[in-house]
């Protein structure tokens, strides 16, 4: 009897490493053929199952594939898709047990988030209730450090790397600049329910290198008088300072920050950043120079400055989730232990999905400074780790070589046009 | 007789390799003992001058100024000052001979743009007709690339290869959102004034890795609906785009599209980026989903991403300007000259000052694209080269080591307050 074919999905917003995993995962089958088949991976994550917009990773060159490795972004599309519950509509579920049942498919591969912990989660549930064998397995994912069990989510170390790294270089250009010009700077970063990225800017000043830095959680609701009460002091005493406010940054009322009634010259609500309302309200009360920057989706594609533990994270549980399914597991998702501190030893655990999905891990309130405005020591116990270690891509002329793979579709079999909602 | 000492200064707004250039003046001075003496740096520049603020830099180790060269920013303090014409106030060109006569200062070398040349030759003319002996010389600086002669100034190669590389990050995250959720990626860039570092926006694609990116350049007047029918086309083909745009984008009737009406909620004006006003607008008319960014001070400050031709070519000016000074040159600034297009060829030359000082060089429009939206093949065969070689600085505890210098204040020596006006 062949081995069953697997099937691998890319879901929600994408990161520098989501393709590592992938790479980890194809590696892995690859290398064990006699018990996974084929790796089809979703055109657009789960829509490439729904509407059998298969991708036959066998068509992929080793080369190819091992470029993943170094490549950011979904190297097969991903999509934000968000499978309602089984009782709203379970024609999606028995669709996808359709499609895979088409293609002798017997694991499923999902690598995502929160949303996506939880499909896996009924996918498994389903299939076991009508008898289809199949192993579904959630490989984490998700810049936002939000699954639980986990001690992180990949995608995150290098998001934290980059914001760590361009804070203390965007310091090193402010206080350069302070004594006639700009003595405020502003940079906005990801993480509208929680502050894990926002606190990895703190790391960019170290006991070697003690830079003046405000952060500002969305765990805390915005107080403007001492928000300008510490910019003040720390102008006074460095010079100059940066802040890093989080787009999730709300007011007391719970409002966010970013919504504060921005209106164009038609009197339409802008969708502006949150960092130029707080670079002009320094402006308005104490009359500083600032400069601001929004790193929006760069922070999370910029593979070019990956944290290496990152990147061997998130190949690490591509390859556990395969083991784990030679293994017969199902129903479970690959887990990052964090054995010791520092130096930094982590192994590959294990969580029941039951455990995971619709479970949102919060940042502890320990990680935050007392005064609310840092990172406490605690914080930095956890988040430095995490950073540690380059893995630069390779550069062909100048810029990186980032693959495109070829993403060769397989013919269809089911005679379904499946309708997506 | 001793050797006379030197003054070094930086001007206006740093880059991630002025501190190279600084480490190419001071480490080829300190093999030159015998020609020039001690090499004093100006606090805050010019100011540190005026004030008779000087750093002995004989202080640091060659440890220490060996690490400038992958310190990015303004390692003895920059600053907006432009000294008026000589008619206006005499008195601070007089202030600063009187500040080098008392510091035994034979060589003034300013490390800046198209303003600090103009410092630079003025100081020379006035010392040369009030008969102190001074070889005033100027190192070229500025990552708006737009000083004379010179092929590239040294600062522009490092921001255009951060664009470059974050384009095409940026462009392979879109691209992998765009089936469900963001088509449209939009990245603002420095420049006001000219489209050096949008047009470099335009290598992110190249003929193994070709990505639909939209250019918006200064020098053209901004034409919303071409612009409109350009982005729904490429998303038609493509799925995606990407967007650069000059912070400098003018409407037809030259007002910054960044300045166009935004007010909050109490009606006073903000300064908005123009990278929301163009996600914006591309939302209002082609409901499209969309992110965007603004880089800032991260685009100058990234030293993580370097250029290597950009390092290597910022510390050849430093070196060269302390070899001009012993060759006996004055009111000249080392450029470089382009000998070859690719592979990439160049060598030290060296402008008059008068040919510097008040010429505004700007970019071609033979370096943009016919449509007015991208970068032509000239402009590729112009940029490319600038942004070859990577020029990782070492890492501690995964973040990059930037040196700071202990900038040790000389004692005054001259019994003047001079006010700053």
């Amino acid at each position: 009897m062949s081995p069953r074919n697997a099937f691998y999905a890319q879901s929600g917003g994408v990161t520098a490493v989501i393709n590592a995993s992938a790479c980890g995962v194809i590696e892995t089958a690859r290398r064990h053929a006699d018990g996974i088949g084929t790796i089809f991976a979703g055109r657009h994550g789960i829509i490439g199952a729904l509407t059998e917009d298969l991708i036959d990773t066998g068509q992929e060159s080793a080369a190819a594939i091992a470029a993943l490795r170094h490549t950011p972004a979904g190297a097969f599309g991903s999509c934000r898709y968000k499978l309602k519950s089984l009782e709203e509509n379970r024609a999606e579920y028995e669709r996808l047990l359709e499609v895979f049942r088409a293609h002798d498919i017997g694991f499923f591969f999902y690598n995502g988030g929160g949303d996506s912990a939880d499909t896996c989660l009924k996918v498994s549930q389903l299939s076991a209730s009508l008898g289809y064998p199949l192993q579904a397995i959630h490989i984490p994912k998700t810049v936002d450090n939000d699954l639980p069990v986990t001690d992180v989510c990949p995608g995150f170390g290098s998001v934290a790397k980059y914001v760590a790294v361009s804070v203390r270089e965007a310091s090193f250009d402010v206080a350069s600049m302070a004594k006639t010009s700009t003595k405020i700077f502003v940079m906005e970063v990801m993480g509208r329910h929680a502050g894990w990225i926002a606190a990895a800017g703190g790391l960019a000043s170290t006991a070697d290198c003690e830079l003046p830095i405000i952060i500002l959680f969305p765990e805390l609701p915005f107080d403007e008088q001492r928000f300008l009460a510490r910019v003040d002091d720390l102008v006074k005493q460095h010079g100059y300072c940066s802040v890093v406010v989080s787009e999730g940054v709300r007011s007391a009322d719970g409002q966010f920050l970013a919504d504060q009634g921005l209106r164009d010259a038609f009197g339409h609500a802008q969708l502006g950043g949150v960092a130029p309302v707080i670079a002009n309200l320094v402006r308005e009360r104490l009359q500083y120079k600032y400069h601001w920057a929004v790193a929006d989706y760069l922070q999370r594609a910029a593979r070019h400055i990956a944290s290496k533990t990152d990147v061997e994270q998130a190949y690490a549980v591509g390859r556990a989730a395969v083991e784990f399914a030679l293994a017969g597991r199902h129903s479970v998702m690959p887990t990052i232990v964090r054995e010791n501190d520092w130096p930094y030893r982590w192994s590959i655990g294990e969580a029941r999905l039951e455990d995971v999905a619709n479970v949102e891990r919060k940042m502890p309130r320990e990680y935050i400074s007392d005064d609310g405005f840092g990172l406490s020591p605690a914080g930095r116990r956890y988040l430095l780790p995490l950073i540690q270690g380059e893995d630069y891509p390779p550069y062909h002329d100048g810029l990186p070589s980032y693959v495109r793979l070829r993403n060769v579709a397989v013919p269809k079999r089911t005679a379904t046009n499946f309708a997506l909602k």
